[in-house]
């Protein structure tokens, strides 16, 4: 265990949540944490940056070795407020983002503010670590997710891997002693359907909540992130932030 | 020019900006019109989904060849709102998003709301095609982004390419005769880093506001969308959806 190391912590469920104390207790195995985490739930949130309002940060946990400020903006926000004002100077070892109460697989990737989050830090050339549970209880069992986020924390600390790095990581919604271990995974095909939700306020005016269920276009595909979560694995997949679709460009230039 | 064509437009703007109109513009050209755009400015709100609030949608232009609604959420939630509640059983040819004001070229494709629709068009696998112009003026001259656009909406509409496709297209901010073409391009490799400017309320609260600028890691390549309009073209980058980074792979299997 390395003591010296300097973890910069946020997710999106708000630095009151119970993912939040749960990535603390993850990352200060490792030395020091510095966390800044949004004033309110930031989920569905995405990279999204506020660009509208004013950001107002505040100190709200000030320790030895954990400080938590709260931010009143996105999961991304939280990131350039570390990196571009509050230590510039500072070198961090690590971005943890999380821990998520639900699943980031497959797609969620897309939607995630923890994984926004994630991304933003591998912008920074910071090895970079999203960690999700797939269970969105307020009050979910951590203690898989703890462990297994730990191992692979610090595997990325002493691996020395190249840069930039960012690990999509899920931890499976059953008992810690069930889960079966650590998978390398890739982003399942599919998508999400909605079903809106219609309702009628008290003015008379129709208005509708989104909600809706995930499609996976690849249930027997063996090395994806949503087979590794089904059949009790953790997931790991490493995420690029080069959307180019290099294998159309063939195609592309016959027409363009 | 077929008039056959229905085409689904969005943008992150709102529906009351002249980028919008412009879109509009190219649009009719090939057919129907139907759109559904935020009520309120969305800017820099990713493939942001709306979670905690309740949709209100409101018809705001009713004609022969061109429906508007408005909705008080994200882009993305635009796009939902449209294949999964009010068009499920209609087929639509193309989704448009845009015209932003601003480009969306480089990072900036993961953080704009106006890609983040068209990526999520590309999901319900239907054409996109994202469309800024790199000047966020509200009264900014969009003559040479609804020619160009037009021309690359003419050809994605007849060229039969295989989906999932979606188009980052950015136009160069010059006069519309000086553009010199249309250029196939990648994702410039480049970051934002971001100066917070610091204020003090009347309650003596500080807040921030966030402003940056990008700083592009590869100005001499020619084979990137900066590039491109830096030299007067349109770029076009395919944007791919899998965030996995498979040339990782092999390393993390060393290691996890």
């Amino acid at each position: 265990m390395n003591r010296e190391k300097l973890i910069f912590l946020t997710n999106d469920d708000s630095y009151r949540s119970k993912g939040f104390a749960a990535a603390i207790e993850v990352a200060r195995q490792f030395g020091r944490v510095i966390a800044i985490a949004p004033e309110a739930p930031q989920s569905g949130m995405s990279q999204a940056i506020t660009i509208y309002n004013p950001l107002f940060l505040r100190k709200v946990r000030d320790e030895e070795d954990v400080t938590v400020y709260s931010l009143s903006g996105t999961p991304v926000d939280c990131v350039k407020m570390a990196f571009d004002h509050l230590f510039r100077d500072t070198k961090v070892d690590l971005v943890l983002s999380g821990i998520n109460h639900g699943s980031n697989a497959a797609v969620n990737v897309l939607y995630s503010g923890t994984m926004g989050a994630a991304i933003e830090g591998a912008f920074y050339n910071i090895p970079s670590v999203g960690l999700s549970l797939t269970d969105h209880d307020l009050d979910a069992d951590f203690e898989g997710a703890v462990k297994y986020g730990a191992q692979i924390v610090g595997k990325v600390l002493e691996g020395d891997l190249p840069l930039p790095l960012c690990l999509n990581v899920n931890v499976p919604n059953v008992p810690c002693d069930e889960i079966k271990g650590i998978r390398l995974a890739r982003q399942t095909k599919g998508y999400w359907r909605e079903e809106f939700f219609r309702r009628t306020d008290p003015h008379g005016r129709d208005y509708f909540w989104l909600t809706g269920a995930f499609s996976n276009a690849e249930p027997e595909s063996e090395d994806t992130d949503e087979w590794a979560l089904a059949n009790g694995y953790v997931s790991v997949v490493p995420i690029q932030v080069d959307l180019t679709a290099y294998k159309q460009m063939e195609q592309l230039k016959k027409i363009l």
